[in-house]
């Protein structure tokens, strides 16, 4: 039986062209799998034939977008996982959910090999080949655009040469990926740091700075997910969707930024990640009303590691495991409302209520009920200046002694 | 020699009162101190003359501003500091200076105690006392609030019977605190979480969902010191008074949250701080581009550690020592400008530039130049992924084993 | 019906002055606890008469080795639990069970109040009242010794008026506490630090400098857990008696060290732990042949936050809570054999196996068969150290710049 | 000019061919540089006339056994430097200092490029390279061994073909790296990872079990400094050999472990570091009577990230700079003596004194003369479970709520 490469199709350019070079060069037999996260655009049938039409044995589509919301998407929610401060891994979340779809269809379709199109100065080449490594230790993995540098050029040549089903003359001046956690937009004059975007580079999100009128929301968390927008019951896509629809319409998710790559270098980027945003910012304010603060200190460390795990490429690890464990762990009081007002590209909580939560109305008012005994207070405060007041004691004595 | 007591004085009503009522109850001599943080309001001759008329037998006051900027708001925007990532710890720097002012006097005067009207379930008790302890582990510190269980009630009775220069008629319904690195609000509705900040609680900022222009301003930093506000050279106080005006006049920097007190409650606040947070933006985004991504990585961890220090009252601390050596050896290179938008409550980066960066467009380019070697990656990711691997085929050989 | 309170009984001089002394000062009837943690010493049906005939109305003796065992040293172990990187926590794990213990006593006999006999400059205060706070938040707590300054005279007076059946004249020049993980003695001629112990102070070790025949053991982990000592089935508690006794026998596990306590002191401390400390180096020893790098690398940091809290008196509390989530996760496959060599004061690992090994021979060798393909590394090397190298390039361009 | 290529020389089979090798391959000419860092064994000169007999034009060597105690070991002590908590990094510290050398070298020779005998999977290939890489981004790099997949065989082939003075029969069954601050050695029938190590393996260090006397040392250190050994002076160096030959001579500093090596594999390794490991355990202990408590948590982290970064080879590196600030700050109160008992292969701490000393006597005591106040504890307790206890609460509201 003739060999079989699975390769991460997308219904674009570089793959397309892929299968027929990936056939012709190796000879083996080429399966196309493209998995729909919410990226929007083509039809995935379009997508499917236009896969076969371009040499695929076989090509397979999934819609995988429920997946991708509760198993990739709400574990960043969980972990307000945001790289740099500032990231919501929109594609750092997307390529492990592929890789997983990939080695499914690697053995369900008997291949020995796994091919992807990344380049060889980004970290999407990282996430498919230690994700692969780490589902399919065995698989080998083939990066035609990174090992036989590929260019453009090349690839609209061959395409015109074989006649292939694509339009070469469509050209983005950016480099895009998008899915429904958000979307990340680079290269083109943004390469220039100092350029600011232009309305150009934005889709997911309206101008900011137009006028309008405020909305309000109120989500409601059960154990940290999601599960109802202003009332009514919602799925975890459902809650990302809806948000970034109001949340987009508000301009609220952007981002410009100079990043840390793992392969060593800085590059700009510049994301839009309406409904991310807005539901890690409404889910940080509820474990600020109910997770207690030794836990929320210390997760801050584990969220900071995840975020840098799962940028790395390191979804599928040892260490992710056990950090989702303790995350996992920290959501069991997550549950209550937090009301936010969207606009001008804010998403500002403005109220949270809970019946799991750690504010005492009566420990921390300064009317009437008050139950704090501020007594306690002299001990306490003597008691954790303690080793400071010793500290300065020695170097009075150190003072004192060098006279 | 009678013995004296500074007090850390506002000219309000509590500490007014404290003035006479120190001096009656303990026999002693009262030193007002009334330290100019940036806090507005009233003039400093005033205060002088409030506190001698209340019985004090001296009152100083101290322009403080410069050297708070200086030696207190600038270590904290080089430590991006925000507690909870949120709070940029606006009452937690001006503390330490005070007490230094208060230790100094206490000093001068011949004062063998420092009196504070802090209540005893709050942050600022621990301020003062721990801060006190390690400058001037000798003095004692009295917290008559606290220690005497004072009321609004009590106080005002006192300077009537008394026929104290205070007007008590005067009163917020909320408790503040402001300085120039920001303004702190809590108590009255607010103590209701569920209810959202309305427009009368702000001052130092306008409402962000008012239509206006956008501000643009070029902000340049040396060695992480602001130096320079679209091309005028500031001091670091200046830069902090010009983002004030004109982040505060776009909205920018207004926080609402439920916060993590240290001695074991959690309190709602309400903050604006239109200049930190516009300068805190502009450093990180800088730090994006001339730090080193492992320095950056751990960066955040010492930063961490430090907001929380401060908010704890740890200012005079052998580990903030440490970690502000830590934090100026991160700065060496954090020169450059950033160009931000000031706008709708937002206050975003849109270009960086510097000698000091590390951002190189030849290795970040996808375009014509680019000078990065693909061919390593192959090698890299391979080693990347290579102890994932190794786990993952342990999996393999535990399951075979298993059948 | 008299209230009652419920006291942590030891059975020795103050806590048995402690019986009859509550009750007359506050009119309760008292209840008394002792539970055996593997302390040794005394017959606890001793104990319990002892107890009554001290006034007490009721007397629980309850036997909990094998529950101290499983659910507080095990964790510890798995945790490899060393507070500043030497101590095991001996005293600090034994107080949670306690504390379980008294409050289920509590709830059992009715009784609202709680009370133990520890001083108000030791952590084991905070360990009994933060545990009762957090497993029982409505029971008072009294602690007789600290809240009305009792010393060893009063008691000693108390207990011969009243012909208390206690040997008065016994007392041991130290302060001793002791179980089943571990031996802790402090004070007398050790609280000067540059006194080194003598032989006389321990009990649980030999002196390891005695000249003695090796031991080799072999402990086998499943998950983590010691489950057989040279091929025997063993409980936890059995591994940790039967290697009190091999390493205790070799002098392995003595500590002699200055330490950091929660009250904000310095206090000088001496241990003796050779079954903990044994078993924690043969843990960690599988853990460095099968727990995967980075993992291992992040779990040192929660080791040490583990210890610090529990150390602290934190064992009930969110923290611990999730920490224990993340630890449990990273024993899945700590399976195995370490062999070690028990002698003149060390537990010397010497040799370890297993099916969830993720050394690899082959990859590791540098003889024939070695299947590790050296060409990866050069493009691992060079991006690896690429930050490092543009941060080298812009102090070369810095530097030519200020020519 | 005929281009030059720096040679990292050791004076064995491998660089030796090396020299000739590199020059008949790419026709440069071969400057060959060797480092004394206290490695033993052959006289400089000899190595250097065998570099010229073997063709270099140029023969360097080097006595760096001063600069590298005092700017590369020292540093480590000062950080407690243990790989995994056991390796004190005997061959990640001497890389650097050899890479300065060889860069230095380059310099003043002119030449373009320099060479090392690393193979590529361990880890002194990427302390070589990324080293070079950040002293000097321009140099190139070659790396034979690696690159051109040399073996034992082919190199002594070649050496016997040219007749070169090399005794190739000498072989010894291990793969040994030493210098003065240990010794590793690895491979052979230690590769079996179920192996005991035999005494054979060792030349630091006599046989811990051998009956003899113990040996009472006392070391003073001066801000983190060693410099006096039982009252003498001594140098950095002077400290470590001394403390080589005396904690060697009772077995201190043996280590057997399975490590993870930056390449992604786990390796087994023997080291003996008697000097390193009864220097670092007197350091620690001092560090216990000098540091304040959270100031030696969190140094613990900073320890642990500074090992794992020199290990990884970023000793030259804007993230390892930044940590010496923050441990150098640490050091200014770490004076004073250790007196420590070697023996049986421990080297134990029995006393200690400093004039900077934060254990007070007063505070610690039982006895008379205590000066804690025990009032103060009732409140710091009550204040710092409060958190824990409103946690408690909060479960059982729920717990009711959900009857």
């Amino acid at each position: 039986m003739t060999d079989r490469v699975v390769l991460a199709y997308s219904g674009g350019l570089d793959t397309s062209v892929g299968i027929g070079w990936i056939a012709e060069e190796t000879g083996v037999e080429v399966v196309a799998v493209a998995v729909d996260v919410g990226q929007g655009g083509e039809d995935l049938e379009e997508i499917r034939k236009r896969a076969l039409a371009c040499g695929a044995v076989e090509a397979v589509v999934a819609d995988a977008r429920d997946e991708y919301a509760e198993q990739y998407c709400l574990p960043a929610l969980q972990a307000n996982a945001l790289y740099m401060d500032r990231y919501p891994l929109v594609s750092a979340l997307s390529r492990p959910l592929i890789v997983k779809h990939l080695v499914e269809a690697a053995k369900y379709h008997g291949a020995s090999t796994v091919a992807h199109g990344c380049t060889g100065k980004g970290n999407d080449q990282v996430r498919f080949e230690v994700g692969i490594g780490a589902l399919a230790p065995d698989l080998k993995v083939i990066a035609p655009v990174r090992d036989f540098a590929w260019t453009r050029e090349k690839a609209i040549a061959w395409a015109e040469d074989r006649h292939l089903p694509i339009d070469v003359t469509k050209k983005s001046p950016y480099s895009i990926d998008q899915n429904v956690w958000g979307r990340a937009v680079e290269t083109g004059f943004l390469e220039d740091i100092w350029n600011g975007p232009i309305e150009d580079v934005y889709a997911y999100t309206a101008d900011p700075a137009q006028p309008r009128a405020a909305d309000e929301v109120i989500i409601t968390f059960e154990k940290g997910v999601p599960v109802a927008i202003d009332g009514r019951p919602v799925s975890v896509l459902q809650a990302v969707e809806e948000l970034n629809r109001r949340a987009g319409a508000q301009g609220v998710g952007r981002l410009d930024m100079v990043e840390d790559r793992l392969v060593g270098i800085k590059s700009r980027e510049v994301y839009e990640a309406p409904g991310a945003i807005a539901l890690i910012t409404a889910h940080q304010e509820l474990e600020n009303v109910t997770v207690e603060r030794d836990l929320a200190r210390f997760k801050r460390t584990v969220e900071q590691r995840w975020s840098e795990l799962v940028y790395d490429g390191l979804w599928f690890s040892p260490l992710k495991d056990a950090l989702d464990a303790f995350v996992a762990k920290t959501q069991e009081h997550v549950s209550g409302e937090v009301r936010m007002t969207l606009h001008g590209g804010r998403a500002v909580p403005t109220g949270r209520r809970s019946a799991a939560s750690l504010y005492d109305f009566n420990l921390a008012t300064y009317d009437e009920g008050d139950a704090f005994d501020q007594s306690l207070a002299k001990g306490f405060v003597q008691l954790w200046g303690l080793p400071s007041k010793i500290a300065a004691r020695r170097e009075q004595q150190l003072r004192s002694a060098g006279q």
